[in-house]
């Protein structure tokens, strides 16, 4: 991984080891960009991450992500490099590519009950975005969490992968890792119910403790502190560098 | 397939044999249910088709799509009858399910690329909705269309699947189908420039030829009188029953 530095306009390319793996163009506060990260992490597939100044691109940025997209995943073993985007479709080609510690199940029809579940939760994403930009109801948060722990509790597993963390778990990770965020836009009208959530709840504390979680993990007050500074106007990527 | 009525508020559940096999709830117009449809014909899927009055829903669709939505495909051979949503989602399942004819790349890659493509459409059919029911522009939906174009220049095949039609071809043809809708919404406006899309149009003329797009084709004068009559708020569901 590099330092966490973000290379902006009038950068350099970084120089890369030609060493054939995987390239993560990423914002290290990115939530889509995490779940690329996370599962490059659970598989354990080698990978180089450089960091994008997102307010301020940087000219090579089209070399590398032709549509300016982040994350993107460049394949530089492959004929002509091509890029990879959009967060969910990084996550199954890295699936597909990379059979160890597999993320969705093998089963047709698991795999996708999987994929409908992560697609649902893009309600949340929504509104978890228009809380804290604009005039969004937390509420509308809320009751898509309330999907999420009708089925922890459906499933009667820990995880919603089993009883290690799969695809559904590490895909809406980051919006949880970001509650923060949330609490600090919505100040007193903040309220996590931990009876009406209380799987979600004992959930968070596990993968709080799990070790790909961990190792790209970023503190609650250094959420914060990005957001500040990007409603702020003057984003502090570099603020882990 | 059923006659191509459509249920509504007040309708007894149709009476469908103990067979097993899927059934998909629908909507005989719907862009996005036709995906599915596609999908099953052309993998030759044994399927019942039930379609729904979406303006007038029947009280019972929430027995067989919990969420209300079309296309569902309801599993009735798997415990529990579970429904399948969001079109992309089940024809995933069923390349996976039904390994005959199949629509994906088996190259994680080459799905990966696929995947993308399809997701880049969506601003395809974002513009085309956007140009029928607001103020949305028209070009907005040739912008994209040249992305397609130049798609097919670079893999230098009649079809995106190469000389058969697959993943791409299929769940990208019904908006083309309904060029006709576009033409009618925007009068003069309309134009489909043969030499900017000289690859796509003759993509579109082997498609109308294609088998399973016959086998579910609906003719543009009546995409163009569904779409008079939706507008109107009288939708004509049952316009080929």
């Amino acid at each position: 991984m590099s330092s966490g530095k973000h290379f902006g306009k009038g950068s350099s390319k970084p120089a890369l080891p030609d060493d054939g793996v995987p390239r993560l163009y990423s914002m290290r506060f990115c939530p889509y960009a995490q779940r690329a990260h996370l599962a490059l992490l659970a598989k354990q597939v080698p990978h180089h991450s450089v960091y994008i100044n997102l307010t301020e691109k940087p000219e090579w940025l089209v070399d590398v992500s032709p549509l300016l997209k982040v994350p993107a995943l460049q394949l530089v073993a492959e004929k002509g490099e091509p890029s990879l985007i959009e967060s969910l479709i990084i996550v199954e080609y890295l699936d597909e590519k990379y059979p160890q510690c597999p993320l969705l199940p093998k089963d047709p029809l698991q795999r996708a009950q999987d994929k409908i579940l992560v697609e649902r939760f893009s309600a949340a994403t929504a509104a978890f975005y228009k809380t804290l930009v604009s005039d969004g109801d937390i509420n509308d948060f809320w009751k898509v969490a309330d999907i999420f722990e009708s089925e922890l509790a459906k499933r009667g597993t820990p995880y919603f992968g089993g009883s290690k963390p799969g695809f559904v778990d590490y895909m809406i990770w980051p919006w949880f890792e970001r509650l923060a965020v949330l609490k600090f836009a919505v100040k007193e009208r903040y309220s996590f119910d931990v009876k009406r959530f209380a799987k979600l709840n004992a959930w968070i504390e596990l993968l709080l403790q799990d070790k790909v979680v961990k190792s790209f993990f970023v503190k609650p007050e250094d959420h914060v502190e990005f957001f500040s500074t990007r409603q702020a106007g003057n984003a502090n990527y570099d603020l882990l560098a």
